[in-house]
Order: structure tokens, then C-alpha cells, then sequence
């Protein structure tokens, strides 16, 4: 029996993580692994109240404290309601966004602590963490260029903090070398998907289940 | 220049905390001091909607550890939005509940680590504690014959639950025997006030406040 497994994409917005989401969580399927896409913050009745609170609330400033809560909040309810009970079916999990966005976004960019939103976020998941974190990284031009939704709330934010995201990002990578992996969203979407199966496909193998980077 | 002061009052439901809250405002208030009433969750414009959220969020629902943020996110909000603002203005503020709450409610009696909500609450608050918590405290029975109002969401749980919350207030006055005091919330609602009156006024002479017990 192959071990469930829990993948989370991450990175600054622009680098093409839910499009590359998308496409892992595609290719997963057409090779028969029973996987279970979520996204974070949302994924659940809760979770849709509280982004749409987080994401267009403009009617009033949240203070950045209260922001970090309520993404731990969908979170925590998205653990409970898909996460946990799909990796108890033995499925693959594959999450757009998770806890690092909240070090990196409130954290290294907000000027909250970042290990209190680790901390934090250990309470919010009980503990759950990725097997793997793909983080996706590309020069601020590339993702700015990037960008052709309307912009958030969260997005609207000048190139200092966008450098800050992407520096935060990186940091948090870089100190956690096995579970977080770099990947280079500079190339053309199909050469970018490559490597993230390649890196996917490796995991997966390691917890018996059999993929091919080429499949799909 | 007397010191601005930071008080709240805490305890189970049915105890009159709330009764006592709205008394000792006016009192205050009757003295000339400057006072800011806050009531946790609420007391802002996210607050309320995530007070709806929490207590009467019937259709779906919400994982133990998601309510937790919830009340923090609210939390945060209130600190940034109303209680630091009043403490600026060098006023003394009375809240209605704050992170001792969810240290009992889903901690204690609900099963998450209390010392995990004491440290997502400072992350919350940004370390911001009362100079003193009024615990009210009373036999089950007297609390729940005192309980009036339709019984929202946290307050349907049964006696067992109760016990437990009851038991987390005590244990936390009792570990922190200096800012939290228990007041006896058993006698009729005017000698009640009287101890409350006492304990707050000792605290605000102490700030450079002049208060007298038997004013109002």
C-alpha cells in the first residue's frame, strides 16, 4: 500500500503556482492516484466566508494580527474537513498555499514574528505538516508581468514588499532544504510543470506509489 | 496623571459577568474617569461579523481549533482598533471576556493545550494582558438557573462541559493569583458589584485614579 501524502505549492503571487497546481493535480488523476486538490485559504463553507473577508474586505483596514488569524482559521477548519480525512483515505493531497504563506506574508513581509506564526500555525493545523513544499520562485518582472487577474487586496502592495514576499519566501526555503524545494517559475509553463513532476514523482515513489514523469 | 488601566472581566455563562460589566462602566463612568467598554468577540465592525460566525454558525460545523483563531482574529482586531487607541487617550478600559476565554473554552473544557492558546493569544494581542481579570465564579446550579437568554452555540454543552469550564477559570485565577482575582458571583447582583467596585478601585487608586468604593 502506497503511504498518503500531503504536497502544498507556495510562493509569491505571479510565479504561476495555481496554474502549475492545477496542472500537477491533472496529471496526478490521469495516472490513476486518487488526490485531493484544496486551496488555502478556502476550501471549505468557512474557508470561502473568511477569504472573501480576507481577500476583498475593503470596507475596513484588518490590523495584521487579526489577518494572520483568520487564514489560520480556514486552515484549521480546511485540516479538520478535507486535508486529514483525505490522507486517512490514503490519498495524495495537493494544496495551493499553506502555513508558509502566513510566515512570509505577515511574517518576513508584515513584520510579525515569523516563528510566532510557525508556532501559531502548529496550533491551527495540530501539527500537520507537508511532506513537500514546492515554492515557487521567479525574478519580481517575470511575476509582475505575470499578473493578469484583477488584483487583491493582498496583491495590491508596492515593489518593496513584493521584493520582501519573495526574499521571505526564499529565507524559509533555504533553511528547510528536505521538505521545501525551490522551483525556478522563470521558464515557459511546461518546462516549469516538468520540474515540479520530477520533484513530485520522486516523493511519491519514495512513499510506494508508482508515477512516471512522463505519464499523464 | 493617573496611569491608563487595561481591566476585563471573564467567567462561565449564568455567572453575571455581563450584568456586572455594564454596572461597573457606568460607575465608573458616574466618577468622571474616562472608560472604554469593549465587549470580546465584537466590539469592531470584523468582530461582529465573526461573532455572528462563532455563535450562531449552525450549518456548518466549525473544527475546534479554527473557533480558537476566530476569537483571536476578532481579538486582534479589537486590541488595534479600540483598546490600544483608549489606552493612547490615557483611558481605562473594561473589556467583556478576552484571551482567558479561549484558554478555558477550548482549552480547558474544549481539549486544546491551554498553554498553546496563552501563546497564540500573545501573537494575537501583541502581548497585550489586563492589569486585572475579574473571574466571576459560581455553583453550576446557580449559574445555570441565572441563564435567561437563549442559549447560543457555546452555551448548549452539557453539565459535564460545564464543570470544565468552571474548573479551567478557577485553575487559571489560581496560577496567577495577583491580576486575576475570583469574584464570588453567588450573593445578589448589588453585593456582587460591591466586591467588583472594591477590587477595581484598589487597583485604579493604586494608578493615580480617585475612585471611592461607595461612589456612582
Amino acid at each position: 500500500m502506497p503511504k498518503p501524502a500531503f504536497l502544498s505549492l507556495d510562493g509569491p503571487d505571479g510565479t504561476g503556482k495555481s496554474t502549475q497546481h492545477a496542472l500537477l493535480v491533472d496529471w496526478l488523476a490521469a495516472q490513476g492516484v486518487p488526490v485531493t486538490a484544496c486551496t488555502d485559504p478556502g476550501g471549505t463553507a468557512l474557508g470561502q466566508q473568511l477569504r472573501q473577508l480576507l481577500l476583498f474586505g475593503r470596507d475596513h483596514r484588518i490590523a495584521l494580527p487579526a489577518e494572520a488569524m483568520l487564514f489560520m482559521a480556514s486552515r484549521a477548519q480546511l485540516v479538520e474537513e478535507v486535508i486529514r480525512p483525505a490522507l486517512a483515505r490514503g490519498e495524495v493531497v495537493v494544496a495551493d498555499r499553506y502555513t508558509l504563506a502566513n510566515v512570509v506574508y505577515q511574517g518576513h513581509a508584515g513584520g510579525l514574528n515569523p516563528k510566532d506564526l510557525w508556532a501559531v500555525g502548529r496550533v491551527a493545523t495540530g501539527g500537520l505538516d507537508p511532506d513537500l513544499t514546492l515554492v515557487f520562485d521567479a525574478d519580481l518582472d517575470v511575476a509582475l508581468a505575470r499578473r493578469t487577474r484583477a488584483a487583491d487586496r493582498l496583491e495590491e502592495r508596492d515593489r518593496e514588499y513584493q521584493e520582501a514576499v519573495r526574499r521571505g519566501f526564499l529565507y524559509e526555503a533555504g533553511v528547510r532544504p528536505g521538505p521545501y524545494q525551490i522551483v525556478d517559475a522563470t521558464p515557459d509553463l511546461a518546462t516549469v510543470q516538468q520540474a515540479v513532476r520530477a520533484k513530485v514523482a520522486r516523493l511519491l515513489t519514495d512513499f510506494g506509489w508508482s508515477v512516471t514523469e512522463a505519464g499523464g
